[in-house]
């Protein structure tokens, strides 16, 4: 089969079309025929060389994709050749075909098309897991995105505004921030221009979903309420700063950090089965909806990952074959 | 009624035995006799003049009590005036009288005297509160305690024990270590002449809970387990430190830091209902135990606080009417 591979670690032409072995599923997986893949933030990182896959995952990108099964491992029931899938992945998603364990694989739902269906699993599992099984959001809770125009930050201010909580997002432009408008983000804050800590109010936020890390840490705790949980899964603004410790207990809050692609595969497997109990019945009821900036030819993948780079991007970009 | 008042921040001789009005118990508070109180790092802070009550509580130290209730406020139902009672208090512990609010009560323990009674409150709500309904340690999983021989240590070793966890403890000396081993401790800690970090082992810590601070922040962080929960509870050791997120999120680990004088209400009770629910069983069967160092008479609330200042002290230090 083709697929995208890393010749060597660098910048988007680093990444080269070349015919490599087909996958075999192995017992409890099966083989997916790519429709579509997307590009993640994580795959940027892993070009550069700064994010091994881990160990037992395909060397190639992509984190998550959409397609036909087209054939089972062995011991696999409940799923039949020819189903419209789309999957979480711990890599190889840029590809013609993928092994899928069958705990990260989804459904297609119902009245989204087999294409658009890749911009779902990593966005929904993430804000899933970090948004809701780890930090709990309540109706009437106040939600703090940043980044709200991410693909990422589509979904979570999405999810939160579906779950009943008021949802405060930031964004670098005008034009992002008109789009989370539109997503119903109630709060909308130009980064450039205004202070978050400020703009979320003297309540503050009962959670945070952070991708900006050391660089906002200090403010994060600023901008959280009591009983606060932030929650940062991404570290674009560094990794290391001071934590004031006080500011924290005051709060009775919390700092946890995770990921998704690490987590063994029975962590996955109930975030996968979180997701189609919760948050599926909202993308088919049309509450939530993927957001796609663009869908771009696999063989386009370094501009696809210029265009990640550029973050002139707004929701999802996908990867077609 | 007598009390011990801060006649001028300071240090133990601040403490002045005084003559004060008498609480009255307003609505949903019960007035209590006072049998004894004990004393607490937050009291010393407060001597210092570093840690004001909250609004509402009353001006005199003391964080916890056993005694009597001697008569019901307003509205009060399901208690009775001559009940032998212990409390979690705002503050007032150390005078002959104070009014508690009757979610903050609990029954003393079948097999219990009065006066050791006092040793608990504090020590079951801080560790239930922080270990169990904050970090959720389970059975199986392994428990580094801080500080073993102080009053919420020996709390903690007891109910991680209790629970079926691994229980791994620090301490700054062999006669404290002792006294941790005794009470089911399974790893002791010298932190003077060890590195907790490489005692914990590779495995690392489930959970963590922390009086140090900001000088263990890093090194606590080293010791956590993958989903690892370090739950701080006092600086001894300062306020900020650096935080190594990057090492957080690998581990997908979290950082809480709470206290519990500050909370509302509310929270305080369903803390202590639970403690009636979980520990206090535990406590009736004799699995769990008060752990006294010494009572001293009110009069001498002066010494008791050199000795908690000392740190020479193994469990709680009682002041008896």
């Amino acid at each position: 089969m083709r697929a995208i591979t890393i010749a060597e670690p660098g910048g988007p032409d680093a990444l080269v079309l070349a015919d490599v072995p087909d996958p075999v599923p192995s017992a409890g997986e099966v083989l997916v025929e790519v429709a579509a893949s997307a590009v993640n933030r994580a795959d940027v990182l892993q070009r550069m060389g700064f994010y091994d896959p881990p160990p037992g995952a395909s060397p190639y990108p992509g984190l998550e994709c959409s397609g036909r099964i087209a054939a089972l491992g062995p011991g696999v029931s409940g799923w039949e050749v020819g189903a419209e899938v789309c999957a979480l992945l711990s890599g190889g998603g840029y590809a013609e075909k993928v092994a899928v364990p069958v705990g990260q694989l989804l459904r297609v739902p119902k009245g989204v098309d087999l294409v658009t269906a890749a911009a779902l699993p990593e966005v929904t599992a993430t804000v899933w897991s970090n948004v809701f099984q780890v930090a709990h959001l309540r109706p009437g809770e106040t939600l703090l995105v940043h980044g709200g125009s991410s693909g990422i930050g589509t979904m979570a201010i999405q999810l939160g505004k579906a779950v009943g909580a008021k949802v405060v997002t930031t964004a670098g432009s005008e034009r992002k921030l008109a789009a989370c408008r539109d997503l119903g983000a109630d709060v909308l804050v130009n980064y450039r221009e205004q202070d978050f800590v400020a703009e979320v109010g003297s309540g503050g936020a009962d959670v945070i979903l952070d991708v900006v890390g050391a660089a906002y840490l200090d403010r994060n705790v600023d901008a959280l309420a009591v009983n606060g949980r932030l929650v940062v899964i991404g570290m674009q603004g560094g990794v290391k700063a001071e934590l004031n410790l006080g500011k924290l207990l005051a709060k009775r809050a919390a700092v946890v950090a995770t990921s998704l692609r690490a987590r063994p595969a029975e962590e996955k497997a109930a975030i996968i089965a979180a997701v189609a109990e919760h948050v599926w019945p909202l993308v088919e009821a049309g509450a939530v909806r993927p957001i796609v900036d663009r869908a771009l030819p696999l063989g386009d993948a370094a501009d696809a990952h210029r265009l990640m780079e550029s973050s002139e991007h707004i929701g999802k970009i996908l990867l077609t074959l």
